[in-house]
């Protein structure tokens, strides 16, 4: 039983539909915001039944499979925040970099954002991909934060408390106001200057 | 014409129906998160017929009128940010009152928020309402900075930049992570010392 688990195989029939409706329907959010579960079946020449088969949830279902894909993308950003990194950079870079990694992906991906943000109230699969990327999220920054500290390149205080912080910032990039500013660049920029002098540890 | 209209007058019977159709959606949402268009009829005491009459949009519109009432109280908090309490009180005092403001009306809040903003895509009328408040708290947020630069209080930038820096980590305190997390005080607190090293003179 476990040796087979641990064996890698390539994903069967029912996994390749799976990834092949779920690809559709990030590309049909990506263009247009929306989708129906029909336009999501034509696009990968499935019938309406196999999509019911494959998502039992439904639209919801495939929402949140592209909702993770972005959601990704964004834990993949916090990546950016490496110890190594940090000596070899400095602070203020690894802070840009991962301000303006965050402000592109949130761009980019405006339109999927939105419509699976606006689902979350009502689906729980939707709620899930979230937290589960956003607790993936904070393990990243806090570990940056502890390893920062014991380097003495990053600013005493609680590690935890530091991370949320770095969070609420983080996703506060994602504002439509911001994105859409004129003075963008110069906001960043900003908000890169603060997140730095809150992590730094001359402070 | 102009005198007519300048004329206070009690409201009508089909305003009362309409501030009343309002308040009982607001009421349930702050309750239940949700509302139906016949619940809101029920509380109201009128028939389903006068709430399309009053709300052509159903729903959005009684939604939307509900999240106005929200907006307010998001704008009025931000009219702590006055140059007097600066002068008064000091820059740091100024900021965490309007820090401890909004993540108050944001906790209070929670339900009526989601709910609209989940319908944000869809309708707008919400867009609109989200839109013309997100004005005004610039509008007060760019008064107070470009005043208190005025009075040397604040430190030199451009205003409309600082605005939007200040509206974002703003807008980031509507964060569930944030409001449900056992260190609040602290995070609250340390965004609030962000805030006020981006804002002081000193810095």
């Amino acid at each position: 039983m476990v040796a087979e688990t641990l064996v890698l195989r390539p994903p069967g029939r029912a996994e390749r539909t799976r990834r092949a409706l779920a690809a559709a329907a990030l590309a049909r959010l990506r263009a247009d915001g929306s989708f129906t579960t029909e336009e999501v079946a034509t696009d990968a020449g499935v019938s309406l039944a196999t999509v019911h088969n494959r998502f039992p949830e439904g639209r919801d279902g495939l929402m949140a499979e592209a909702f993770e894909a972005v959601l990704d993308r964004v834990v993949e950003v916090t990546r950016l925040l490496e110890v190594e990194r940090l000596l070899e950079n400095g602070l203020e870079q690894v802070v840009a970099d991962l301000v303006e990694g965050l402000v592109v992906v949130f761009e980019e991906e405006t339109l999927v954002m939105r419509a699976a943000l606006a689902r979350l109230p009502e689906s729980q699969s939707l709620r899930h991909a979230y937290r589960d990327h956003e607790a993936q999220a904070l393990v990243s920054i806090t570990r940056f934060i502890r390893l920062g500290q014991a380097a003495g390149r990053i600013a005493r205080g609680d590690p935890d408390e530091m991370a949320v912080a770095v969070l609420v910032l983080g996703q506060g990039l994602n504002n439509p106001t911001l994105l859409g500013s004129s003075r963008r660049p110069q906001v960043v920029a900003q908000l890169s200057d603060l997140l730095t002098s809150m992590l730094s540890p001359g402070r």
